[in-house]
Formats: C-alpha cells, structure tokens, sequence
C-alpha cells in the first residue's frame, strides 16, 4: 500500500516522522505560503496519483489553517490520491455543541460538516465531547478517537513520586478513574468548591493522610484555569507537594500558563499541541489507530 | 418581501446603508468575536426566520472572513431564512485560475465551490476574470458581475481637466475602451514597454499631441504596481500632467501605494475595499445589481 504523510507546517513534524517508520511511507512537505493581499497559495510537490494520503495538521487556532486544508485535499483529490485522511491531534471546534444564546452559530456542526464533505477519515485525541456523546454525530466520515489515559498513565508512573491524582469534581472523573485503574494510582475527587449541593467525596480531614503526596490534576483544556487554581491553593494548605497540571492539549494562553507556574505547579501537557510544556509523548497512539484505520 | 442586511464589520457601511434605504431592508450587525484560541465566534441577534438575507462582506483578506461566513450562513439557514445571498464587492481568489506549477491549488475552484454550496446568490463588482469568461464556469449559483466603468468614467469627467485614457498594452483595453464610449474622453494604447513584439498603437512623436493632458491609467488590482510605475515615467518624459492611477480594488500594500504616490502619480480606487484612496463609489450600482437579484 503506498501511503504518503502531508502537512503544511512542522508543529507536528515529529508525528511526521512516526507514521513515515510505523507505516513504510513517504513524508511531503507541501509549498504554502500567503500573498499579500491575504490569499493562501499552496502546492502539492509530489505524485500523489493512487496513493493514500494522509495529512497531519493539529487544529489550534483553526481559522488559519481550514483554508489551506480545505485547499490541500481539493488539490489531492483532484491530482488523483485514492483516499485523504486527517490526523488532528488537537480537534478544534468542539465547544459550541447547542445554542447557548439565540442565534449563536453552532460552529462545531459546521466545521464537522467542512471536514466531513472532504476527508475520508479522521483521527484525534481526546475531543471535547460534553453534550454529543460521540463525534459520529456530528462527523459522518469513520473517525477513530485516540485516548490520552494511558499516555498520561505512564508519564505519570515514570516521573513522579507518590502521585495521587486529584479531581476537584465529577467532571475529570472521566480521565482520573480510568488513569487510576490503569497505573494503580490513588484517586480522590473534592468536593466541588463553587457548588454546596454536591456529594461531598473526601473530607478535609480525611485529605490529610495524603499529605507529602503530588497531586495531579487533569483537564482536556486548561482555559481559564480557575478551577485549577483554586484546588492548588487548597491543596497547598491541606498540606501536599506542589501539584502537576496536566493538559491533554496545551492551548492555555500565556498569561494563564505563567499563572499556574507562578502558583507553584508544575504544567504538564501532551504533545497533541506544539508548547513548551510537551511532556507526555501520545504519538505512539495516534500513529496505532492511524495504521488501524489505513488498514481497514 | 422581508429583507435583512447582515455585516460582520464596518469595513461596508455605507453600503449597508444604501441598501437598507433602497431595499426597505432592516440592517443587523452580526455579534462576532474570537476566543483565544482562535475560534470564532458568531452570533446572529434578530428574527431571520422567513426574511432574505442579504450578507455584505468585501473578499480583501479572505482566509480570516470565510470561517465566519461559513457560520453566519448555516446559522441564517438553520434559524430559518428563506434565502442568503452574499454581496462581496471585492470577489477574492479569482487569479489562481490555472496549475501555472504542477500541483497547485486551484484556489479559485475550491473557494468557489465553498461559497456555491452555502449561499443561493451572488453580487460582486468586476471579479478578476482571465481564464474564465464568466462567474458561472465556477460559481454554480446565480451571480450578478457590476461594472465599475460607469462609476469610473463619471467620476473622471466630473474631477480631472483634460483627461485622456491611457492604456500600457491591451489588457487594460477591457475597461479603457468601454470608459472611453460612455464619457467621450480620448484613449490611446502605449505599445507594450516590456515587450517587443507587440503592436505599436501610438508613437512617441504622437504622445506629444498630448502634452498638457491629464493620463488616467486603470488596472483592477494594483499588484506589484510595476507597469504603472514604467508607465508614469513614460507619460512624465513625454510631457503629460501628473497622472491618475486608478484601481478597481484597493489592494495594494502599503509600499505600492506610498511608491505610486512618490511618482507623482494621483492614486484612485472605487470603494469595493476600504482604503484612503477610496474617491468612486460604486454602491450605487450594487445596490442595483441587489435589488435586481432579489426582486427576480
């Protein structure tokens, strides 16, 4: 089977090179450039006639990238590729899933529906899916979803002493629970600190037989950080080590990173985003369910 | 009939403005905004279930307004308007008509087909026609070309003393000739600078006739600005008054405008996209082609 591997920029240059070795295929950087009035020019370098293409391209800051996509597989398609599969580490667009306002766009449909009318298949890690409880609802091409857990697991096993993961509410449960059966690793959830009707999980006195224990902290997306840096404070006066913050993508802004740093955590995210605080290395997975969709 | 006008910026006020009045519309500013991790936003805040949407948005800068676009048609469509039609009086990516390499992007076919499939109509004011002969080889939706000669030639009459067309070779003929029938303003064609082996429409000894005269040069888009730059030069030696450069759309960058500015040359554009040197206003005959459209 003769794959090629395509991607516009080299934020994901080391995936790249994993699914050129895992799959026996070839890597084309594709000529991209601006003109100056703001229209995207773009060129595909090699003969892609017959060849399954897939194109890596994480999807932070989106807007940018969905013209020179949707231009990338157009041109493909149209140069005689046989099929065009999109591997986002990151997937954008996964927030707005209902109207919250009247009127407000639902951009998560619209952007599934641009991808789906020209890709094949897609592959991503960990999409935020809150109210739609798979991506087949809103994508209707084969979609493969990559799982962080075990990543995170074994970072978290390998490099850090005493861990306990941490969930300040129901909602990180999701990931928590299940890094806790993989790695064996303690797991506490708070009670949540905005809300009082809660079910209160761990007491604050039960929280001191853990102290000298590093908490961990997981979400998918650090946005505002809040929640997080209301469970460092407590956690710091309850008497543990300084926690680690894991992101599953790194797409926090500055100030929120510098903000978490300066209060003493240690930020730790997956590599589906290019940022210095790439710890955890997730491309082994992605390049397994890519081999088992191409295979297929 | 029930219409609205909807803008995401100001960049077209006046002509929402013009076409509120004619078209007894009502206007909407649409409620758009990025997050910091570069989606975007959208919101449409008025009743559109039932009413013909009218969406004025100039193409200048296109990869960040077509994600908007994108949403603000679904969301019109979902949220029940009869109809959508785009207005965008400066059309983008019309020139990547051909593979001028092998490989590239057929840019104009994709954003085509990208804009056929959401909205039902479109108006727009000289599009960058070469290889096609007409909207409708790409566009499958109905669409409305307005000319910018009209606007063009009233303009000239009305604000330049002796004025004379001037073409650097017959390219330019497409406007010149047709300005030339309706105001009666004398045209002449240089031969070609750069190349020899074009015919000869005027000789040196003859452009002298014309001393004292004020040039008017017209070109659609002023890329590089290097034609008009020999051009000036020329008409400057040969005794001629400090021409007119006109451009259709005001896409120059900053330099090409300074440079033509620092020939001596007065530049001009029609108001399809908004620049300092915006002097013909064409909504009027947008507002036309519109009220046209809607009303067929």
């Amino acid at each position: 089977m003769n794959t090629h591997i395509y991607y516009i920029d080299d934020q994901n240059e080391a995936l790249v090179n994993h699914l050129v070795e895992a799959m026996d295929a070839q890597s084309s950087a594709v000529e991209f450039r601006r003109f100056p009035d703001g229209e995207s020019y773009l060129r595909v370098t090699d003969d892609c006639e017959g060849v399954n293409a897939v194109v890596v391209c994480s999807l932070s800051q989106p807007d940018d990238k969905i013209l020179p996509l949707l231009l990338l597989v157009d041109t493909l398609k149209e140069l005689g590729a046989k099929s065009v599969g999109l591997v986002a580490p990151y997937l954008c667009y996964m927030r707005q899933d209902i109207r919250f306002k009247p009127g407000e766009a639902l951009s998560s449909r619209t952007f599934a529906t641009l991808i789906s009318q020209k890709f094949d298949w897609l592959v991503t890690v960990d999409p935020h899916l809150h109210r739609y409880n798979s991506l087949d609802e809103i994508y209707s091409i084969p979609s493969r979803v990559v799982s962080s857990t075990t990543a995170i697991a074994s970072w978290v096993k390998h490099q850090v002493e005493k861990p306990i993961l941490v969930g300040p509410d129901s909602e990180s449960d999701q990931w928590l629970s299940k890094i806790s059966e993989l790695s064996g690793i303690p797991y506490i959830c708070l009670e949540k600190q905005r809300s009082g009707d809660r079910e209160v999980k761990v007491s604050s006195d039960e929280l001191a037989d853990w102290s000298g224990f590093s908490p961990i902290l997981i979400d998918d997306i650090i946005s505002s950080g809040h929640t997080m840096l209301e469970t460092i404070k407590y956690l710091q006066q309850a008497g543990f080590n300084a926690p680690f913050c894991i992101g599953i993508h790194a797409l926090f802004d500055d100030v929120i990173y510098q903000t978490l740093q300066d209060s003493g955590a240690l930020v730790v995210t997956s590599n589906t985003v290019h940022h210095q605080s790439n710890k955890i290395d997730i491309n082994v997975d992605i390049v397994a369910a890519v081999q088992r969709l191409v295979d297929s």
